[in-house]
């Protein structure tokens, strides 16, 4: 073929997709599926009720301002300026993006530089990698490891970052940081000792932080979120980044926000304005609306960032029973929808699997074709040297409606009756 | 300011955008816009109504295939091939984007690397040149020129491409052309022989070519729309862009579609994968409902397809006379919803204005403060060195209502008085 006709050296190497993968698999309608974050939950129906009534409005389907439609970044400044001591400008210190994919990649585009170094800790979302590599900048990884917990429950504040080990990733060519809490896959709730130890490093080497902070309300009982955005010195290096689709349990929307200083949101935006203009009117008005709704009763049970964290952590203590009931010693969660567990204890005969690949990617293919359950392989979450140090892992979704999980145990229930 | 905080060199110089400006000085509720391509007619009723239904249905509002949603990638692979003499693979040669901005974006950043010249042709849709810009490429830039037309009507088919010009900024450095037919702002419809001039350009020097086609439905009376990627030898080498937007008039739904060979299309999909994995899913199957019934009446008046071109075509008509009837002489568009005049002729007096920018963003910055009346100068769909040759010319959009137009009309008789 003719060489004009390949690909920009930029994403050379960046075409394999884990989700691309995984999903297609699981598409499969007699496959349970609890590999994708997707809640097969109901959203709430005053959020699908206010995209109904915004369709039939005609402005409400045209182009909207760029950095974000006004009704929605004056509604997120008025939620977060709860938890900030600052106010927040909702025209220069918010960017509307498209889903908080689209506020990483803003976020990486406008303001890393090829030859950068950006610290990523492991296991990590799997799209921050090829994203900084994107940019010709270089990930530098460091790994959550586990304190030995011998009898106890594992829960996922026995993975922590090694303080030292940390300080030793920080140099001058450290560009940013990006921090994850709750964190994805590992559902690990950063305390706020955690959170300064990285502020206080970020502050000394003059580095950014890049907070994904999608999770931020599915904190379980005895657990705080914290914004590392808040502590002094880190607002005005910190791009904190949410998510309507977690926030309201539809993914599908598609829209996410990146929060910070103007004179970091303004390149942001640049990259965004060069990149897709503006994002979708009747979502970003139902959102707004729907907001609103939550915003006026925060202290009520009933509000959405109440009420979700609740029924989820029902779902966790489910799950956890349930992966302890054939033998495996899940890591406990104390935020966001996912559990994880060394599934190598299951014995799984993958002699038929394709050999190149880690051992979790085996298995949750074997599973997926032989027990018709799916899930993601954690070491999808690692760059190539630390697979290893992962793959026994596997992650389930448990944002699920009780016949899901019904379905799930049944499957299990069946798989520990085979073994014993 | 620490030096870590600055944005990154890829997107130095990219931060002024003319929308950004213009819009917010148009948001004046007292101004009548005919700035930004913004219909304020009602989109059609059944596109709303969809997207009212589908926000009802749990599932649609949770993340969907990210390359595509598949009942979205079906129809417009069923749409298209009927214009096309090869079938079209829904799942390797389209990818849906973030409006047609995100294809454009999507085919820029996976296909052209540092170094690369791109054509683009003057005036053209104003991101194109930050788009290559910000992959390192350089931009070969080559006007419209317009034959003289004497006392005749001014046409957008009286601009025309030089062909031995044309054939001078080919060279092997060159990656890519882009081609916008239906053309913004000038309203040019390319023949069959000028497009086939660039055809062969693009053959002869192994080029990419990346076809704007937004506009394709909106071709007035006398007039044919040409896709460059169904000529002998393009298929293999095209990008063709189409918008929702522009099809159904909500350009607030912000979806897009990129349709080739799936050797080109897969790098696109890349890029995707790493900057916003997928589009949003209500609007994704609400587009593909919609969709569906156009393309059941294709042959029927009713089909929207063939009425907004009608409706549009009274509309332009209106628009020449009101332009004419002031003094002004239009360049009546062949395709499109944006006529262009050379608003010179109308002595307006700028002394108060800001003398370092062009004539024409001095006049419509005039124009909608002191005739609260609003237009997009056409000097900035050039670049820097060209802008001269086009700040005479100012454009103003018709997909509008008609009492918008009654206002508009109102203004330049009220103004035509006034100097009279």
């Amino acid at each position: 073929m003719s060489l004009k006709l390949k690909n920009a050296r930029r994403i050379e190497g960046l075409d394999s997709n884990m989700w691309v993968e995984f999903t297609k698999l699981a598409a499969d309608p007699s496959v349970v599926n609890l590999g994708q974050g997707l809640p097969d939950i109901s959203p709430p129906i005053h959020v699908k009720e206010e995209l109904s009534k915004v369709a039939a409005i005609d402005g409400m389907n045209q182009y909207t301002r760029g950095f974000g439609h006004p009704s929605l970044v004056t509604a997120l400044s008025c939620l977060y300026e709860k938890f900030y001591p600052n106010k927040i400008n909702p025209n220069k210190e918010i960017l509307v993006t498209v889903g908080a994919y689209g506020s990483l990649f803003s976020a990486i585009q406008g303001l890393i530089d090829e030859g950068d170094e950006v610290i990523i800790i492991m296991p990590f979302f799997d799209c921050y990698e090829p994203m900084v590599r994107m940019v010709g900048a270089t990930p530098v990884f460091i790994p959550l490891r586990s304190k030995p917990v011998d009898g106890k429950k594992w829960s996922s504040s026995d993975w922590t970052l090694d303080p030292q080990e940390l300080a030793s990733k920080f140099s001058s060519k450290t560009k940013a940081i990006i921090v994850n809490t709750p964190h994805n896959p590992m559902g690990k709730v950063y305390t706020k000792e955690e959170l300064q130890v990285i502020a206080d490093l970020c502050i000394k080497y003059d580095t950014l932080c890049i907070s994904d902070e999608v999770y931020e309300w599915l904190v379980y009982t005895g657990n705080k979120h914290f914004k590392i955005a808040t502590f002094p010195g880190m607002w005005e290096r910190t791009i904190t980044i949410g998510s309507a689709g977690k926030t309201f349990s539809v993914t599908g929307w598609k829209l996410g926000w990146s929060i910070g200083p103007s004179y970091l949101i303004k390149h942001l935006q640049t990259v965004q304005q060069n990149t897709i203009y503006t994002c979708a009117t009747p979502l970003q008005e139902a959102l707004a609306q729907a907001f609103w709704i939550d915003i006026k009763r925060m202290d009520d049970p009933e509000c959405y960032f109440n009420s979700l964290p609740k029924e989820l952590e029902v779902k966790r203590d489910r799950m956890v029973r349930l992966l302890e009931s054939v033998g495996l010693r899940p890591i406990v969660p104390d935020g966001g929808y996912f559990i994880i567990a060394d599934v190598s204890l299951l014995d799984a005969d993958l002699s038929e699997m394709n050999n190149n690949e880690p051992y979790d990617y085996k298995f949750v293919k074997w599973m997926t074709k032989n027990k018709k359950l799916s899930a993601i392989p954690v070491s999808a979450f690692c760059n190539s040297e630390a697979k290893l140090q992962f793959e026994k892992f596997v992650r389930f979704c448990f944002i699920k409606k009780d016949s899901t999980l019904d379905a799930a145990e049944e499957i299990f229930k069946a798989w520990k009756n085979q073994k014993s």
